[in-house]
């Protein structure tokens, strides 16, 4: 049997790989490759394929059988094209080793540079490069890289080691170190290193190579790519390539330089060449934030040639991969060379210019542009942004890493950020800058604020593809971590906890709250809207239950109201106390009459939202929620009495809260969620029911007959059984016949249920001979498939979960297929075998999440209904499943 | 079109009706038709269908066309066979008109005596019968039943004005007013029906019969019948018949009585004549318990004639039924007249006993013996009696009316039992006599004590329906209803809350509680469990958590243990604190100490478990409850601190108390039954399960080596997910790998899953590719099918639907075949699909309930488990379930 091949290679104008192997060697071996074979000038090299690290944990950390001899050969070839040789004294092959997974996982990889640098080689380097400043700087570089990333030492100690060196030497900037420091910095790292891990740093260039591989590999799986991985729902078992290529330099003088661009503005989707170099300086220096590098159209002047080759470049980019690139680039005194490739990350607001432009240039087709916008992304256009018109005055200007506006309490902590994240407090994290440590800290803030670090900064970056507001380099302020506070150059001292608004669409920091607006969608957003409209085979609906929700949604979409919730209108402080009133009542007719008191409230609140919907269907829920949840709460009445009681309060007073405490404990129930909830209230207390399916139709009757036709929709929580339907639909169709009659109009009315039980699917065939439409409560449906409530356990194991890959993903975000959506499956199928015109949608939070709206496409769904903000990822969404699986 | 037979007669030597006709006739119609059939002496009658019961609800309480005309035509034959004429003033046909349902609801239905008769028709009487007296008493029983039961009065009203009218002419017993005395009290009741509901009382003897037929129909809703078929799984749709019978009279003098018998001892299965007779009186006088009646045998003295002739009719009876009947019979001046037979309700003792005993006799065949037992009626059989050799002193004695020993606090209000023995407390309801209204708080009690009352009363026949103990005439001890106490013969005062014990196998009273013994099976039982055992298919095992539990199940005939439960080991005084240091721990070190404390605690359980069951199989279900559940109360401690902080308690103690409380609060679920627990414990602390699996093989290893063959079955419960089984299985069959070796024994062990989920049953065959065996907990599954947990379900709103037919039958008791049962058969196919040797067994409640077991046949399942009580119950179901499915 032929050996697998575990290497590809690059090189010579030549590549072994190409795009389409990125499963097997990553994305960027793959472009690495791609771009070879197109003629591109890239700096030779070779990828460890994807299958090498699967094997590798597979196989308890260690690599198959013949990788060796391969990356041998590999080796070989590469002294070849170079013409150099790997740990030779005199012209010594100098190698980058980076990571590569299928698909981009930016910054959470450990790279290496300048391997195969020891006390002989940086001899030659010297040699070949004429600049022995430079060569120690590398040297310097790769002794300090290789101590953080491969011996997984703290990196701090190392700048730390920078810093007295500069204050020792007088100096402010790295690169005034003069060859003698950075030779005695080299020295004292290796020092370190053998201090603290009690090895000696490897002088042997086969063993910083091997070294360097296993930390790549080792690095896909610790705790910060982990994180990025749950964050980003990839797989834990793909595992990633590892790219090993010749080094170019460009810090070896003023004719050298390096930087990352993209092929359009990745912010706003402009066509026009977008990024940023730093002369004599290598990549991690532009990445890394440390100086402030200039952007692309200063390179015009300053090295035209290299210009020019370099935006043609970019538009053969372009072409070839008909979608924008991001790239990174070398100059080595004064040639060329392109180091990575990749489709670029972008906003949303810049996904969907850039796919309607392609589409424009004849790039791509309408369906195609469909399919390059991640709906999931649309988000981010639709969320507030600060009033133009309102008069502010900034606290500090940033860079406008991340479009939109976000307030929230000053956290300069990632891992406190966090855990306010998940009490649900708003905060805004605030660094010097971010690093991979910071992930869990950023995805449960608000937005994020950085004083150092450009636009391809770290912070900038994740935000933009968290889509969360951001502004990053904001060097104005200065941010004291250990004072927990920052200071404005006004001299405002913003404390830990303090509320501040940051406008990551233009780098602008307001100390508190400010005026916001909603967003606006362009023409952009509103032509690709439009494609999917014509193409989509769903409806699109949301869940509302005020006429502003209801109006918000219309504006985004929505063709009608999927779930109108009734029990918020309950809570309202006018009619809390008439409600409690109903709870409390002793007999029906106490209840009646408190319920008589509601029934115009209702009837006001269901007009408004008809009105705000116009003619468009709505679907109205019945009360749902358990009663107590009306009442106060428990342990605090508790208190209050037994303090009374122990402080001789009046008896009078604390006999009455008792009593209330009877009741409430009365009402307690073990399991609220699987308790006296949706319509078995309507059973035991038909005249709830009955009171809101009489102010339902009063509403509509009374519009009807100023002219406005309405659809009321109505529908029955929480079924289990067919007689529980049966029972509720007599009650809305009795009332209906009672109002149509009292006022004289035709009404189209139809009456329906929410599916959320597993015994409600199974008897679905029962339930639809008798119902005129079914709406899928899949966030119920999850809870009692699974068998957990969300509350539960989103508070105490599902993160565990889903750390630990037993679930892939969150099934209260995404549907699971394999369990929920069988029983689906079965109650479509048996609802309409009994009811072939049922119509069916789905009002789950799923109804807003794309691949969930995918599902409810191939399952035959009529409709999908989520919420307001959500309604163009559901249009986007829908689109793309009919682009995907057509059908009729 | 013909129109529909409504009615059927039956008289003059044959009948339209035969015994196939029950459900159309009702179960009293189908065998006077019989017995008229059989050429038995049965005053002729006809009876209207249960159609009609149907019909009149169906169409807004109307009789349907055609009816009345039938009803006419039987009567004219009435009065052709009986020569008499209805409303005729010589000679007046009189009626008797009484219910009859499908199934006989013993004393739910009312009845009319006497019907026919008014101020001109009643001279008729006294012509026929020569008897002024009996006609006027005659006279005054229908009036007053009449304004009872068809005009809904109450009853004690009548009673009252006998009473008055008795001490007015200073006698004491009814028997004693002479004619004068009762034409009063015609003339006074006529008055006061008059009075109460504004209406005449009708004299037409048409006007008579429609008012009491529309009785009958209207009764079938009445609340006690209601509750009755609620209690009796009865559905209420089946309707009643009504039964128009001639009169014949029992109190016509010293030659007539009445009398109610069975053909066998229906409280010990002895084949003996028993029943009972009052000389001179209508049947209800025998079971309303006013006159204590005599022995059946007395008559043999009285007149022997008629004695011969009513046990021959018995013999014939007992052999065209094939089983055992139960009779009433009138004397009309020496003429004997058969009103009704019906199969003979019996305890289960006696069900057994006679069940084989008819097979000895040669009557029925195994497979018959086996059918006639109810397998739910056995549990009578297994409970507890008191020791016989305890020295007791009986307070005072009744009659044995319902087998079986039952201790409670003395409760004289049926809704004040009720509502007791909902909240978990037992009572003993002690009644002067009971009534129908009584039946709720007769459900409730652990026991029932009369006063008043025969072998045959209300309390008794009921009692006996229930398998409750029962003690009737006692008419040794006083109840005083209005200081709620009773008095004993020796002067003792038992009140309100006092605790008694009723001997119902020898109607012994005791004051507290006294030694209970242990039911021993006799050799009938013996017998015929010997027959279900060699019929079943199905293997039953048993649920027990303790050696105890599993030694009763042995004895009951378990063949392994299905359900182990581990967590109430841990609730045990000494190891409490041990494990809330578990729950505590603020990592897996200290979690592990504390567990390595639990792990020889366990083993011990284990191995006293797997001894009891010798070789048997055993599964073991690892740790299911949320943790919180081994903690303080949360209310409890909460008030604690606060009277502690109000009253300035120490500082320190106060500080720990609320860290105690934080962490109650940390582990606090809102959904506990949907929450942190069952193998999601094992995910996040696998050091738990690895403990537990340990201990198990550990006390496996011990015994196997000392020559113990034991089979350890390990279950993991609340699996929803494959990844769960997968991590959780690895855990327990490391254990295994790791325990084995280190004894160095053989050991055949297997691992499965509890199937309490739907998501499980959706994907069963993902997981029984891994699993050895399923086992399903129905009770979860039931929950979460349905989405309501039976805590809250039963405490609030089920009994509703239960009255309100929304549901049939209590799904946690009966499972429900039509939601739950599909997900059942769906995880049983697909697992099998995956593994076809895969053991499939259950373990929920309902393992032990007859019509769930049957169900379990059908699907194919290997075992059913069930508490240790209900195993013969299992056994004898799963037997009858294979005789009405064989399957191989």
């Amino acid at each position: 049997m032929a050996q697998e091949k575990f290497v590809y290679v690059f090189g010579g104008g030549t590549a072994d790989g190409t795009q389409e192997l990125k499963n097997l060697i990553g994305g960027k071996g793959a472009n690495l490759a791609e771009m070879t074979n197109l003629g591109i000038n890239v700096p030779p090299g070779y990828t460890i394929t994807t299958n090498v690290c699967t094997l590798f944990y597979e196989n308890n950390r260690n690599y198959p059988e013949g990788l060796v001899e391969q990356v041998n050969e590999a080796v070989a070839k590469m002294e070849e094209y170079m013409g150099q040789k790997f740990g030779d004294v005199d012209n010594p092959l100098l190698f980058s080793v980076r990571s590569g997974a299928r698909i981009s996982m930016p910054g959470m990889m450990d790279t290496v540079l300048n391997l195969g640098l020891n006390d002989q080689t940086i001899e030659g380097l010297i040699k070949q490069t004429k600049n022995e400043r430079f060569a120690y700087d590398s040297y310097r570089r790769f002794v300090q890289m290789y101590g953080n990333v491969v011996l997984d030492m703290n990196g701090a100690d190392f700048e730390h080691m920078i810093e007295e060196k500069k204050e020792e030497r007088g100096v402010k900037f790295d690169n005034e170190l003069d060859v003698a420091a950075l030779k005695e910095l080299v020295a004292q790292f290796k020092a370190h290193i053998k201090q603290e891990k009690g090895i000696k740093f490897p002088e042997k260039p086969e063993e910083q190579l091997w070294g360097s591989i296993g930390a790549v590999f080792g690095s896909w799986n610790n705790e910060r790519a982990i994180n990025y991985r749950n964050i980003n729902e990839i797989p834990h078992h793909w595992g990633t390539a590892v790219n090993v290529q010749t080094m170019v330099y460009g810090n070896m003088g003023e004719n050298s330089g390096t930087g990352v661009a993209f092929t359009r503005n990745p912010s706003t989707g402009e066509n026009e060449y977008y990024g940023e170099y730093l002369k004599n300086a290598q990549g991690e220096d532009v990445v890394a934030g440390i100086r402030t590098p200039k952007p692309i159209a200063q390179l015009e002047e300053e090295m035209p040639e290299i210009y020019r080759e370099l935006t043609a470049i970019f538009d053969k980019l372009e072409r070839h991969y008909t979608d924008v690139q991001d790239v990174e680039f070398t100059i080595q005194e004064g040639e060329l060379f392109m180091l990575q490739t990749r489709t670029g990350k972008r906003t949303a607001k810049a996904a969907v210019k850039i796919a309607v432009d392609l589409e424009t240039e004849g790039l791509i087709d309408q369906k195609t542009a469909l399919l390059r916008v991640e709906p999931q992304k649309l988000d981010e256009l639709l969320h507030k942004r600060i009033d133009p018109d309102a008069d502010l005055k900034a606290l500090a200007k940033g860079l406008d890493a991340s479009p939109g506006a976000a307030t929230g309490k000053v956290i300069f902590d990632s891992d406190e950020a966090a855990e306010m994240g998940k009490e649900g407090e708003q905060v805004i994290l605030v660094r010097i800058e971010t690093s991979p440590e910071d992930i869990h800290g950023m995805a449960a803030a608000q937005g994020i604020l950085t004083s150092r670090g450009g636009m391809t900064s770290h912070a900038a970056v994740v935000a933009r593809g968290m889509g969360k507001p951001a502004v990053s380099g904001c060097e104005d302020i200065k941010v004291d971590y250990s004072r927990e506070e920052f200071t404005a150059p006004d001299g405002t001292v913003v404390k830990k906890g303090d509320a501040i608004t940051i406008d990551g669409g233009t780098g602008n920091i307001y100390l508190g709250e400010v005026p916001t607006i909603e967003p606006e969608m362009d023409e952009n957003f509103e032509k690709l809207m439009e494609w999917a409209d014509q193409i989509r085979a769903m409806q699109v609906r949301t869940n509302a239950d005020t006429p502003e929700d209801a109006e918000a949604a219309v504006e985004f979409g929505a063709e009608g109201i999927g779930l109108c919730r009734t029990e918020h209108m309950f809570f309202d402080e006018e009619r809390l106390p008439i409600v409690q009133k109903m709870i409390l009542a002793d007999n029906k007719e106490e209840r009646e009459k408190a319920l008589e008191k509601l029934l115009p409230m209702q009837k006001g609140d269901f007009k408004g939202i008809f009105k705000a919907m116009a003619e468009r269907p709505v679907t109205i829920r019945l009360l749902d929620p358990p009663l107590h949840e009306f009442l106060p709460d428990h342990s605090e009445l508790l208190v209050e009495i037994t303090k009374m009681k122990a402080q001789g309060g009046a008896n009078k007073e604390i006999a009455e809260k008792e009593e209330l405490l009877k009741t409430i404990e009365r009402l307690h129930e073990m399991n609220p969620m699987l308790g006296h909830r949706g319509c078995r209230l309507g059973v035991t207390y038909p005249e709830i029911y009955r009171m809101q399916a009489t102010a339902i139709f009063e509403a509509a009757c009374e519009l009807k007959k100023e002219g406005l036709d309405v659809h009321p929709e109505v529908m029955i929580p929480l079924v289990s059984h067919i007689k529980e339907y049966t029972l509720m639909n007599e009650v809305v169709v009795d009332a209906a016949q009672d109002v149509i009659e009292k006022y004289g109009v035709t009404l189209d009315y139809t009456v329906g249920t929410m599916i959320e039980l597993p015994r409600a699917c199974l008897v679905a065939d029962e339930i639809a001979r008798e119902a005129d439409f079914f709406s899928f409560g899949t966030n119920d449906l999850t809870q009692t498939t699974f068998g957990f409530s969300r509350d539960d356990a989103e508070g105490k194991f599902l993160a565990h979960y889903l750390e630990e890959e037993v679930f892939e993903t969150n099934p209260f975000q995404v549907l699971d297929q394999t369990g929920v959506g069988q029983l689906v499956d079965i109650a479509v199928t048996k609802g309409r075998s009994t009811n072939p015109d049922l119509k069916i949608g789905i009002c789950g939070e799923h109804g807003g999440e794309p691949r969930s709206v995918d599902f409810c496409h191939r399952t035959g769904l009529n409709y999908v209904s989520c919420s307001p903000f959500r309604v163009p990822i559901a249009r986007l969404a829908a689109a793309q499943a009919q682009i995907e699986n057509p059908r009729n």
